[in-house]
């Protein structure tokens, strides 16, 4: 469909409104039961990068944000300068730690894709889907759908460590 | 906390995997009720632009993609361009309409907010976020809090039609 048509479909603004300018979809936010496994997933498996954290020991819980950054980024040092700077990217994760559910058995949250429905999935777009999806092979990463299971052969859904769905695609023209 | 401490958080990989090279957190996706509800909220009222759609007929289902794109920011023409390059950007929206959920009565969705409980909200980040309040009461957007509510007064949450929470922070340093 052109650029043209999607513009006409049902509900569509006619024009994008100038007081949205510099708008940013800044984050998404998932609550983990133990932030130390999601730290690990999120930045060994997937090369996110800890850019904050913020600890509310009275409110006992603690956030965690991460971002994928293309190489070379310079990440700023001082706290002020990097929240500002992180709350005008786009593709920011913030993982919300309740202190103690690490020490609850079994799962504590909900991925969204059993009743009662509404959050679907993460997604991470990697360059080589074929070696990213070895290589999740090689570290044992759970999968809820390999890349020759069903009909999409072009995409993969692997899980974290609370079981959210993270769909993975290409971001290069697949062959 | 400085950068250097971050990376020292329980968890947090030491390096960044070279194999995560080209790595981008693409997009997150919302099942959403009724999608002409959906798609004039977030771009009338959030400024998003269309920015691909797939309806799959057969299995009764409709994918729309959405992102709020830097002013100037040229959006491919054709098709499969359009979706390596969609494929290659942070930030994007994606909502899943089941078709005809928009006919049941009340909600469909669940938000993740009550039990049981897992994704918490999307944020979207703005540069003058007491006019971008002013402009949402304006529109009559509903609220889940306020900025003046609370103790966290830098803040706000707002609700898309099916009740997701819509984080509003600023992306500029407030004064």
């Amino acid at each position: 469909m052109s650029l043209a048509a999607l513009q006409n479909s049902p509900g569509v603004a006619a024009t994008t409104p100038g007081e949205t300018a510099g708008f940013v979809f800044n984050h998404t936010m998932l609550r983990v039961k133990d932030a130390t496994a999601s730290l690990d997933f999120y930045t060994r498996v997937l090369g996110f990068r800890l850019i904050d954290l913020r600890h509310f020991p009275e409110a006992e819980f603690s956030l965690y944000f991460l971002a994928l950054l293309p190489a070379g980024t310079q990440i700023p040092e001082g706290d002020d300068a990097r929240r500002v700077w992180m709350a005008g990217i786009p593709g920011v994760l913030e993982l919300t730690h309740n202190h103690g559910t690490e020490n609850q058995d079994g799962p504590v949250y909900h991925n969204g894709n059993a009743d009662p429905r509404g959050f679907g999935h993460i997604c991470v777009s990697v360059p080589d889907i074929q070696a990213a999806c070895k290589r999740f092979d090689e570290l044992q990463v759970p999968y809820q759908k390999r890349l020759e299971d069903g009909r999409m052969k072009h995409l993969a859904f692997i899980k974290d460590p609370d079981g959210y769905w993270v769909e993975i695609i290409s971001n290069t023209p697949i062959a």
